[in-house]
């Protein structure tokens, strides 16, 4: 079995720790390697601290080169990528694919912001004690950033937090998530042959007991979430002085309108519910169809439902494969069993195989039913009729998320209505919620999240203004 | 006596719990009003979220027309606002002057800034699977703030929250100080009339246990307190999910090089360290002069600080006056006490007579006493020579703190190392750390704080974005 | 007679030239007045000149505090900024009282923006090159601004030459028409005591031989032209080494949908064809309806059309009076003849007395009619059915001019089509081409103009940028 | 001799008119290529009017990508690229490596700005009726560009014409230099492979009454000319409609004061003025000292003068060499001989061998002669004491022309001073007038030019606003 070494301070170590990492869709090892325990962790932060100052002094030319050495370095061995994320989060080929190449994008626009960092020229003579005085505002990196990524994603997710810290001149301690840690392990190969200073970025996969330092230790300075909501905002409690940036989870809403391209809404909102088996975010969850086209709408969908294409990952033409774990699979049979008993029609899936649960569509839920109430994380969804377009969108509004929602329409009023009342982070006009691309402003609202990501939008959060008021003189 | 009612939802209200606010100067009541109970507080909350929704959709020039208004009534009853200040505050007049000017400037930006709000347009087609999209990025109100000020600007420090509020569109609960509640409450009655709907604001004294709901309540979005580090730090643990901006203090520094002009700079570092007896957050409280110059300087800084007239607080001709109460003037004596044993230099001052304690100027000072290494929130100044600059750099960064920073110099070299150096939120070259006007970014570092205020910067932290990506069609 | 001085240099003339200003509407005098000479001129550019410096480096306070002066004494003085606006251009009191709102609103943002003048800090250090170089760029006036105002909108015209140059430290000489220049003249009252330096803006009427010093007088930096295209290019090719903007006609069209709210569109085209009888650049002279809704349309429009109140225009009932001059209607006249006499169709109007011309709708004319290929520049509209949206939009671009045009549909495919589509300056969604607010940027693409006005965007054009590189030293 | 197609509407063509490109310093052909004639520009224009549209709506990530292509390639055969411009320049073989070098640079940050071109989102609800309107600006490209591009910068002054029209979405036809088309035309096969539609660049050399075209041509709309003033001010009196943007020359001043690092400045300086022969727009031609460290270092800079090392062009090791040709050595000579003969003293120099005109020092100079008053274009420089640093700045305005100036300085106050008062596009403070990076703005005042260009700021010249008015519906 492959051995892949954890990445602290510039160096590559085992621990006395193992982890073995198995390939959800067969249960076979993908490669061992370890836990970092308290000692490594620390290294890690005194490195990472003692590179600082240096950090912040890096020219743009360097991290410019630095972040696009590391795209490169992707570009070149993407299918070695690939495969590695394939196997260890059972994440069908062409969407690990997907992820691959946005993380390549995600660490070009991180090289191309690093030469923008915000800055401020601005007068300050607006009232006669300001006069002969100017403010020059320039953005000083925050200190050092402990990054913790999920399953789900594990490269993009990670570069989300790795190439804004690298833009920003920040130190990053990245925690991966236990399950699917070798993508980001991956990386951290190109990352170690940039040109860095040594300890700029660790990799390590913890325990949640040794990776709570991460969140409750004083020397770090800004804390990056990504994962499950009730973990999220405990952090946050715990989080003493530090900032902490939240992106959690929803379950997100879509409204289909008469005037909507019909057939353009059906594959959308197919890709929408079921890539990556719905443990997604964004995931659509919640569609709700104008009356008069839902039969259409739902026969469409059904159908294109069950020639989706089950699977091993590896398969490029697998549409859908396992969960990233059985309990999760049960968990999701747990949640659409009760909707079932409880009145609910499903109008196809059900039948768990071990982790595989196969796409389901839902209708006659209520509410409260946790399939539409919470957040499934699995390839479920809800599909209901509504007759007025408000209603519809107090629907969508009607949960404790609000991460993304897509409406499809031709109608400008539909359109202005959901942009101003969807109370979530972003409104996908003609799209699944599910829609985004790396540069744009991303997060949650309510119970969504804290801040936003996306990777101008991160690097303003690893920096803090400092300004340098001028008093002229000549 | 006068009897001030306080201001919930919309209404002018008296409560059961009377509140005298005195004259620091002269023990004299300045005028009774009240605490606002639990129940208070509720009926302000609740009103505050009903109009949530109106005010967000509030055009930008009812906005405007409002914040002009609470502007120009300031303008016309200046006269009052400033007595009233001065007597609650013990702030000799020609400060509170020029604190209620700053009020009515920040309404006034506000106003413009309200017109302003951050929007962005951007494009989404930077991969092949962005194309056709683009994405209009609006940022909406945050929710309900909660706002809370101390008592030594008790006017614009409270305006600094409100004012932001307003033009941002989120309503506020603004908790005065319970030693000079007057101010904002006088405020409030500008308010009343300026057309805003029905508890948009409220200003209510309150107890700590009832303003604590304000820090811990989930109906509140966002708190933003400025105060001691120690109070807000602890209330940023105790937030729950709201989003936290805290304007904390620190022990500003102050640096002269042998190219400043001298004259200019003891000028400056008088006001900076004795304004309002230093009760100021970016108060000078440590000035490292270079070796050459220290006596010339500390001769004419200590002469000059003998002529400072004291006096009432109402008599523009009045320099300095009365600290906030007794309690603080001891605390200072005793500081001042403890250095003058442990070995420091009194160079002037000293002679505490009840709340008036003089202006003072230490050196000989330790880095570790309590007048140079915490707040002194008092009329204290150490006065240290030093040899080279970077030294004198490393003494100011050597401080829990980091708030503002002044250096005086005419070398291009030493303003670019301060700027790169300084580990604070504002460095200030020739003037004092003290130097703020009310639309530049303003916050500190470390244990200074978390975010800025100034108007814009405060409404983009009462902001969140949403997204519209919308598919292109045609 | 009331008799009204010139304002050169700082101070208020008489010329040997007189200039009687008469009332379009019943052809008495509204005041006397006279032409600048060359001496005149003269006096003005070596004064504009002699301030020049001294303009550049007001501070931003007192920019703020000239233009909100002026911007006061227009609102304290209104009814008889409308009244001379009134009488001498004939327009309806309704349509004067909007101008002068108008342009109290061009010189309060003006004063805003003079606050906010474009300021760039920029990283030089994107190639090693550039290590440890940054830039921070200021705009610095551009110089003498040369303005030349149409009759049409004497006040806000004149304003929004004015304003901008005012906000961007610019002396400027504005020539107002010579129908129309008492607007402008009676705000160079409110100019001389807003505290300006002595110089900083003239306003003199002089024939065209004098003016055309304007254009070709090297001491000139930048010209701004409003008014005919002929005119406007011409002035292009003699303007020698100066920056030129013009801000010229156009034939503007709109296009109706059957999702647009009809009676809106209806009443929106009604003021846009009909306002100051159509003597507007963004006047909607060709309206294109939708084969199914054209009856309906065109019933309703021309009902309301013959509803419209002619009159004197000092009654505030009035909605239409007469053209600026009799020439102006007898060619307006002229051109209508032509078309009818070709084959259109008069739904309504015709019938000129003396300088008035009825509001009139043509319709089944030809793209060659004068009426449709020409700026008419008078109250006639043609109204013309469509089949396809798309030829409604290449018949809208079908001109050499390219100002504004409207569009009014409730289909977001259709907006976007217009947006990318129109090749004007400004598509306007659901509402008139003539739709303008004085701080968005407004031009005209193809022949009706070059660069962009708005407080702003003239502003920017009034300022030419110049870098400092600095290379940190420490 | 190797025979080198032009690039005209896709295709690479030869024409009737042979054009012999020689290498200045030894006489010999480097190619052989072609001048278009009206029919092959004709062709040209045509084409890229017929791909105007289909340009304009490329998405960013195509363009991206082709500027992307168009720099790799550029970097995979950057000896090749280099060498022909040594070759057909006579350009050192250092300073023909640092152009293809920024040339690189320059078509990359052009890509990223493909990505980022101009757009505004904007509230327009300032006034009542501007109620519920918004306003979205977008940038449409401005139409076909033309481009002519000087000898002395044959491939980076061509590419800051070529990459922004490509970035903005313009067609371009480039004109180069005829003494230097062999860059250019090494470039266009670059492009040719780019994936961008056929005939969206060309690249023609041509007779300049062929050229004259370009600029009195209505099909274009931008013509962007780098070369001397008289012919760009000429240009713009003859340019009709179009837009004009002229980068001319200058006589550039630099101050060196007694707080400079000395060496420092007599380094740069040396670069400054005897880089390619002086044969730069931003040449340091007249350098002003104080008088106190005149003798030292005006001995270190004649010292280091004469140990330049004379050369072959594509010797790495080579300083200085040949002239463009003979007749610019001849005028330099005449220009320094009649200095000499009216009382200017040599310090280093003279003698002319050829097209070789050496590295010349004088000293004693007049500001009326030649050699100071215009664009010497040729190694020489004038060395003259000040003694206060206002009459020194006084002497850099001292000019015609104001492109960019050079002081070196270790005080604020003299930084500040010549930031305010020379009148100049870019004060370069510790370096040379010939500092330029290919993303700053840059740009001459008065003679020297009309607009900036820099990456960014060539893009935003070559399009133009156009705003959708959007009345909100919901």
């Amino acid at each position: 079995m492959e051995e892949v070494k954890i990445y602290a301070a510039g160096k590559f170590l085992s621990s006395r720790e193992a982890l073995i990492v198995t390939n959800p869709f067969n249960g076979k090892p993908v490669a061992r390697t370890f836990k970092a325990g308290p000692e490594i962790l620390d290294q890690a932060i005194e490195q990472a601290l003692a590179v600082k100052e240096e950090l912040q002094g890096i020219p743009s030319w360097k991290r410019y080169k630095a972040l696009k050495y590391i795209a490169d370095f992707m570009e070149n061995k993407k299918d070695r990528f690939v495969s590695i994320l394939c196997r260890e989060s059972g994440k069908p080929w062409k969407y690990a694919l997907g992820e691959i190449d946005r993380a390549i994008q995600t660490f070009t626009v991180a090289a191309e912001e690093a030469r923008r960092l915000p800055k401020e020229y601005i007068d300050l003579d607006w009232t006669e004690p300001g006069e002969g005085k100017e403010g020059i505002v320039r953005y000083f990196p925050v200190g050092l950033v402990a990054g913790i990524s999920p399953f789900n994603f594990p490269m993009n997710l990670a570069v989300h937090k790795i190439a804004p810290a690298i833009a920003a001149g920040c130190p990053i301690i990245l925690k991966p998530s236990s399950s699917t840690p070798l993508s980001a392990l991956a990386l951290a190969r190109a990352i170690d042959g940039s040109g860095l200073p040594c300890g700029a970025v660790s990799v390590l996969p913890m325990s949640r007991e040794t990776g709570n330092h991460l969140v409750t230790g004083p020397q770090i300075d800004l804390l990056s979430f990504t994962g499950s909501p009730e973990v999220g905002w405990k952090m946050k409690a715990e989080a003493g002085k530090k900032k902490v940036i939240l992106e959690l989870g929803g379950n997100a809403g879509v409204v289909v309108t008469e005037t909507a391209d019909l057939d353009h809404a059906v594959n959308r909102c197919l890709q929408g519910a079921f890539a990556y088996s719905g443990q997604v975010c964004i995931h659509a969850q919640r569609i709700y169809v104008h009356e008069n086209i839902f039969t259409e709408f739902s026969q469409k969908f059904v159908s294109k439902t069950e020639k989706l294409r089950r699977g091993d990952p590896e398969d490029p033409e697998t549409d859908v494969s396992v969960m990233i774990d059985e309990d999760n699979a049960r968990r999701v049979e747990a949640w659409v069993n009760e909707a079932v008993d409880n009145g609910a029609q499903m109008l196809t899936g059900g039948n768990r195989e071990d982790a595989f649960y196969p796409p389901t569509v839902l209708t006659g839920t209520a509410p409260a039913m946790k399939v539409r109430a919470l957040e499934i994380f699995g390839p479920v969804v809800t599909l209901e009729p509504w007759h007025t377009y408000k209603d519809a969108i107090t629907e969508v509004n009607d949960s404790r998320y609000g991460l993304q929602a897509g409406v499809f329409t031709n109608r400008i009023d539909e359109m202005d209505h959901a942009f101003h009342f969807l109370n979530v982070g972003g409104v996908i006009v003609n799209d699944v919620p599910g829609f985004r691309v790396d540069h744009m402003p991303y997060g949650g609202n309510k119970d969504s999240g804290l801040g936003r990501e996306g990777v101008k939008y991160a690097i303003r959060d690893m920096l803090q203004s400092r300004i340098l008021v001028k008093y002229r003189q000549y």
